[in-house]
C-alpha cells in the first residue's frame, strides 16, 4: 500500500517535474506517463480503464484501490458495453490480475527517474493528449502504447503519415541488402518515410539507406532508448536521431526483453501504412511485424528469393500463404501502393497477335508475295493482308513491289 | 482441285498404308492424320467440324467440295447448337476462309509421306479414336490435336495420367537448374511424369533430371519429330525416346515455327495436372504455357526468385499477379498438389504462447523464485504458474527447490 500512496503527487510538483508541458493537460500527460513505467507493451486491460476513464481517473481508481465492482460501474457508465467487458472474462478476476501485475510497479520514484533521464539525453515524451502523437497507433485500440519516449525531432514523427515499415533478418544476405536498398531508394524518392527495428541486417540497412539519401527514418526500439541497442548500431541509431526519430514505448532504463521485442514490432506495424518484409527466415520476428500488421489489417508486401535460401523461406511463405504481396520490382511496388501510375512498357505496347505471329513466321528471312505468305502460314488472303496491315503500323515489315519483307530481323 | 481428288484412298489401300492398324476405326484414325497434315495447329474450324461430323465425314465434305450450306446443316444436325457456330462468326465467311487455307494441303502424298517416315523411325501414330490417346487432351474442345506422332513407348503415354509440366527459360541460371532439380526429384519420387518442351535450359534440365532419377518423361515438340529439335539437345531427346516419348501434333518434316511453339504450349499444359514455372523473363515461352494452363484451369506453380534476376522476373510477376502459386519448397509443393500429407515440424508443435515468452524471458539465466519471476515479468502468481507448467510440459524449465531455472540456454 505503501507504493500506491508513493505515486500521488501535487499540481505544483507536477510543474516543476514537465515545466514545458501544456497546464491543460498535465496531468493526463503525467498518468499516461505513469502508466506506461506500470504496464508491459501491450496490457489490454490497462489500455480499456485508460481509453475508457482517461489515464488520471484510471491511475487514481488504482492509487485508492477501488472495488472492482466499482471499477466496473464507472466502465459501464463511461459507454464501454457489458459485452465488451465480456472479452476479459470474469471482470473481477481480471482486474484483481491486472492489480497484481501492477502494484509493483506503481512507484513516483520510477516515473520521475525516467522523466529526469528523457530530459538529460534531450528526449521529449508524447502520449495520446500530445499535439503530434501519431494517430495511427489508436488503431491498436486497448493495445496502443501509453506513449512514446523519443530521441529525435517531432518533425520526424509528423512525416509518419506517409511511412512504410520495412523489416528483416538480423542475419541479412548480400541479396538481402541490395534488395533493401532498391525497396529503399524508391519509397525515399517519393518522400515516404522509413520505419524499422534498428536491429542488424536488413533493419540497419533501411535505416542506414534512407539516412545515404537524406530520407526521413524512424527506429522503433524494443527496450529504453537511454541505451541504443543493439550496441553494435549504436552509431547508425544516433545519426538516426539527428535527422530522424528513435522511439519506444518503454520508459528509459527498460530492458529489451523477448516480449517487449515482439510487442514492439506490433508498434512497427501500427506506424506504417503498410509492412514490407525483406528477408526472413522461418521464425523471423520480422514475420511476427508482418502478423501484427495483417491484424491492422494493413498491406504487406514481401521480396522473393531463392528458395535455396534459408533467409527467404519465411518471406516466400508469406507469399505463398497470401498473407503478403510478392514485389516484383520497385516501379511494380509504387504502384500497387498507388504512389505511381503504371506506365505501359514497350514489349507491351508491341504485343503482337496470333495472324501477326504467323505472318511474320511465313516471311522469315525472305521477300515474299501474299499467295506465298498465304500458303506458307496456312491463312486467307484477307488475314494475310489484316496481319501484314498491322505489322506495317508497327514498322516490322515493308512493301517491296509485289512482296513483303521484315524490316529487321530481330524475330 | 486435282489436289482434293488425290486425297482419295481405297479402304485396301488404306490397309496397305496402316496394315498394323484395327480394321474397325480404319478410316477415321487415317482422317485424323489427314486433317493432322492439313491443318495448323489449333484450327478450331477443323475442330468444329471434325468433332461434330467425325474427321472422315468432315474430310469427305471437303473433298466432295459440299456447299458451306450443306456443311452447316450436317452441323446442326449433329446437335451443334447455332449459338455455337456464331462463335466463329459467319459461318459462311469461316468456311470459306478455312478452305482457302486447307486446300493447298491437301495432298494424299504428304499423309503418305508423313506415314511412310514415321514407319522408318519406328514411330507411331495416336488420334483421338486409338486405344491411349490421351484423354486431358479433350479439355482443348476443337483446339484439341487431331493427332499426335510420337517416337518412344505407349507405356510412358499412358504414364501421363498422373503428370506435371516442368517448364521455363531457354536461358537458365544455376539456380534455374537447382531449382529444377529440386523440383523434379521431388515428384519423380512421388511416381509423377515429367512433361516438358525439350528446349535448352529449364526443359532440358527437367528432362535430364528425370532421366537420371529414372522417371518417366516426354518431350512435346513444335515441328516435326523426324528431326530432334534443337540439335543440340537431340543425343538428350534421343534418350528420352528410350524410356519416355517425344512426341508432336505435327507430321514428320513440319517446321518449328514461332507460331508452333506457342501452340505446342497448348499441348504441354493440356497434357499435365499442373504446370511449374521455374525460370521464365518477361516475355518467356514459358509465361505461354502458364497462359494455356490457365484457360484449361490447370494449376500453376512458380518458382519464387531474386528480384534482380531478369530469369526470375518472369515468375515472380505471374505469382504477383495471383496466376501462379509460389513453390517455398518440395514438401510444401506436394503438400499443396494433394501429394501428401503435411507433417508439422518441431518448431510449429513448440510454439510458445505469450505469458510462456515472458516467463522465459524473466527467467534469463538465472534460478528464480515464483514471486521473482511474476516482480520481473509483471504477471500474477496464476499466469506464472500456468506459463511455468506448459514449459515445464515442453521440458524449457525445471524446478529446482522453490525455484525455477531454463534447461537449456536456447533463447
Amino acid at each position: 500500500m505503501l507504493l500506491l500512496n508513493d505515486l500521488k503527487i501535487t499540481r505544483s510538483e507536477l510543474h516543476d517535474l514537465l515545466p514545458s508541458q501544456n497546464a491543460e493537460d498535465l496531468e493526463e500527460f503525467f498518468s499516461h506517463l505513469a502508466w506506461s513505467v506500470i504496464c508491459e507493451p501491450g496490457d489490454g486491460f490497462a489500455g480499456l480503464l485508460v481509453s475508457a476513464l482517461g489515464a488520471t481517473a484510471a491511475l487514481n481508481s488504482e492509487l485508492q484501490n477501488l472495488t472492482s465492482q466499482s471499477v466496473k460501474m464507472s466502465l459501464l457508465e463511461s459507454g464501454i458495453s457489458a459485452s465488451e467487458l465480456d472479452r476479459f472474462g470474469v471482470f473481477e478476476v481480471a482486474h484483481h490480475a491486472a492489480r497484481e501485475r501492477w502494484r509493483p510497479r506503481l512507484s513516483l520514484g520510477a516515473v520521475k527517474q525516467a522523466i529526469s533521464k528523457m530530459q538529460q539525453i534531450k528526449g521529449f515524451m508524447l502520449t495520446p493528449v500530445s499535439a503530434g502523437w501519431p494517430e495511427q497507433l489508436s488503431d491498436l485500440r486497448y493495445n496502443a502504447p501509453m506513449a512514446l519516449w523519443v530521441r529525435g525531432s517531432q518533425t520526424s514523427l509528423d512525416r509518419l503519415s506517409k511511412s512504410v515499415a520495412v523489416v528483416g533478418s538480423r542475419g541479412a544476405t548480400t541479396y538481402g541488402e541490395f534488395a533493401t536498398e532498391a525497396v529503399v531508394a524508391a519509397l525515399v524518392e517519393k518522400g515516404i518515410s522509413i520505419i524499422s527495428g534498428g536491429a542488424y541486417g536488413i533493419d540497419a540497412m533501411a535505416h542506414k539507406s534512407t539516412l545515404a539519401l537524406q530520407g526521413n527514418t524512424v527506429a522503433v526500439m524494443a527496450g529504453g532508448i537511454d541505451k541504443l541497442y543493439p550496441s553494435g548500431n549504436s552509431q547508425l541509431l544516433k545519426r538516426v536521431t539527428e535527422t530522424g526519430a528513435v522511439l519506444s514505448e518503454m520508459p528509459p532504463g527498460s530492458i529489451p526483453t523477448k516480449w517487449r521485442f515482439l510487442q514492439r514490432n506490433r508498434l512497427i506495424a501500427a506506424l506504417s501504412h503498410s509492412t514490407i518484409v525483406v528477408e526472413a527466415n522461418w521464425r523471423s520476428g520480422a514475420l511476427n511485424t508482418a502478423t501484427h500488421a495483417q491484424t491492422l489489417e494493413r498491406e504487406i508486401y514481401a521480396v522473393p528469393g531463392p528458395i535455396s535460401s534459408p533467409k527467404s523461406a519465411g518471406t516466400n511463405k508469406l507469399i505463398a500463404e497470401g498473407r503478403a504481396q510478392l514485389i516484383v520490382d520497385s516501379a511494380d511496388l509504387l504502384e500497387r501502393m498507388g504512389i505511381q501510375a503504371k506506365v505501359p512498357t514497350q514489349l507491351e505496347l508491341s504485343g503482337l497477335g496470333a495472324i501477326e505471329v504467323r505472318v511474320l513466321d511465313a516471311i522469315g528471312f525472305d521477300s515474299l508475295e501474299i499467295a506465298e505468305i498465304c500458303s506458307a502460314a496456312g491463312l486467307t488472303r484477307d488475314e494475310a493482308r489484316f496481319g501484314l496491315g498491322n505489322l506495317e503500323l508497327e514498322g516490322l515489315v515493308a512493301r517491296r513491289g509485289n512482296a513483303w519483307a521484315k524490316t529487321q530481323t530481330t524475330l
